[in-house]
């Protein structure tokens, strides 16, 4: 059910070229590649054949090194709500769509966080010698990494554990707030809020640290007076109204797209209209929301979908190992900015 | 896993028990209680067992009884976007606490609604020995039962084959149809417009069967000039504010929460306060929207947790068989009546 994937020849990419190509055995390649526990491969020559497999563009048969270990067609998505709220269900598709894509099964349970049902899903899954697991949250946060989820190859998807050793797919949420100012900043804003969420996570901080490289680069002063902590959703939005006014903000970057619907309210009430006195742009590309606000929101997306095929590629050996992988936020711009 | 549910007396109540109870032999209650193809049981007898089943709260131990089938401990789940989408996420969340409180793992395929990835899944789950599967969709609709379906124990959860042999477990559209207007009318109002969806489907006919009933049974007369259709979101709802407010009514029962997310919008620009001047109650109880509207919008919840939960239940045999199963939708009062 696997395809192999073509080099720019248009021809499948051998583990054999790669090997020539590195000045390797095709042994190294196969240990590189598999990333084998216990091989034992000078830096030197890694780095080699991570070069030319990038270079090459070279994809291991997925299925063929699965049949080759021995296990089964099945990887595994422990989620602790995803596929029950309405926020991340895109990380199941694309980690579906991708899995599919290698003649593998998405096997998904679904904890909602329980820690004696995550235990029981993995041992399940390890029981059904799943190729892998992929742990996954429903919102970028950093998580402790059950110990059941050692005994199998594991990636962490919009979660990460520092210091664990296992690969974290992550949103790129500073890129992403750089991106959400920036078009303030191109629409001809200079005096820009950030309605930041009260709770500490990586999107509060990074989404922060976005929003003032922004206005570095345009050599806009940073001014903390306009930085403000909201509750992310749309109470914490609607609150915030005045002291947005009171700032004098001719724009707002919104943590979220609730915030911005929360925000949407309050400037109504206000008198005011969007884009035309004040400018928003929210982040997440909320589904049911976003597109279907009056004006609909501009708005930077959290690539879920990306982040679960990310998760898959990276757990089969398809994607260059790394710590953490941060995947870009694109904005999705409608008619309120 | 699985623990015997216990009777009134507070001690499990065993098949002996049913058959004792029922004056029938213990095959007999066995052979209607896992309602094994080919037995021939008389109509008489069926009736009594189950009976008495429903009677003593006799629930066959599922893990059991799946052992001495041979088949694994797997229920699959093959959902068309359920995973994916905002709208109906909680069936997974029922079905899998059901699932696992009987011992059993769900197994969750989102196909997208892509045919060729149902065929290939429902095949990855026939060859793992699925106890059965439960074929579930995002909206209430009827489908066409994929024919390799027909190789296993099947529930549809959220949808229905008519002729097909399979149950159905559906929300009861008129019902909440009904429950949302008699929320109206207990609200003092008479001249109640209906906002019904543009989209044939069993929500369009069964909600507006449910309103007629609901007047009908306050002695209000029907007013068909009172139904208008609209797009099932927020534009939908904004759009039909000038034909509500011409029609005099003093409440609305939106078809469902977008519609009445985009009411709100036009009545708000019209100078109108909810519920002082219009009363509004939506449908779905939608996550994301319904809690954060201002006012909170009072609805009707669709009981997608318990769709899924009592999807499981049919499958294992502890529930009443019957062709469909129409589950209550709750009011969900907040500040909108």
């Amino acid at each position: 059910m696997s395809t192999p994937d073509h080099g720019k020849s248009g021809q499948p990419v051998t583990m054999r070229d790669v090997a020539k190509a590195a000045g390797v055995s095709v042994a190294t390649v196969s240990h590189v590649v598999n990333d084998k526990p216990g091989a034992r491969i000078g830096d030197e020559a890694r780095r080699r054949v991570q070069e030319v497999v990038a270079e090459l563009g070279y994809r291991p048969n997925a299925l063929a090194k699965t049949l080759s270990r021995g296990s089964s067609r099945f990887i595994g998505l422990v989620a602790d709500a995803i596929a029950t709220t309405p926020f991340a269900g895109q990380i199941i598709h694309g980690a579906q769509d991708e899995a599919w894509k290698h003649g593998f099964v998405l096997l998904v349970a679904n904890t909602e966080g329980n820690a004696e049902v995550e235990d029981d899903a993995i041992a399940m899954m390890l029981e059904h010698q799943v190729r892998g697991i992929l742990y996954s949250t429903w919102y970028h946060h950093e998580i402790t990494v059950p110990e059941a989820l050692r005994q199998t190859d594991a990636v962490l998807v919009d979660c990460f554990a520092s210091g664990s050793g296992l690969p974290a797919i992550v949103p790129d949420e500073e890129r992403g707030g750089r991106t959400a100012t920036e078009e303030l900043i191109a629409a001809g804003h200079r005096r820009i809020a950030f309605l930041n969420t009260i709770t500490p996570s990586p999107a509060q901080t990074g989404r922060l640290a976005g929003y003032r490289a922004a206005l570095e680069a345009a050599q806009i002063p940073s001014d903390d007076s306009l930085v403000f902590l909201a509750e992310p959703q749309q109470e914490g939005g609607y609150a915030a109204t005045a002291d947005v006014l009171a700032s004098g903000a001719t724009a707002v970057f919104c943590h979220n797209d609730r915030v911005a619907m929360g925000l949407y309210d309050g400037l109504r009430e206000n008198g005011l209209r969007i884009p035309d006195d004040v400018a928003v742009i929210g982040f997440d590309n909320q589904d049911v929301i976003a597109a279907h606000l009056r004006p609909p929101l501009s708005t930077v997306a959290l690539p879920h979908y990306e982040l679960g095929a990310a998760g898959v590629r990276m757990l089969l050996g398809l994607e260059i190992p790394v710590e953490t992988l941060r995947v870009e936020c694109p904005p999705i711009l409608r008619h309120s900015v």
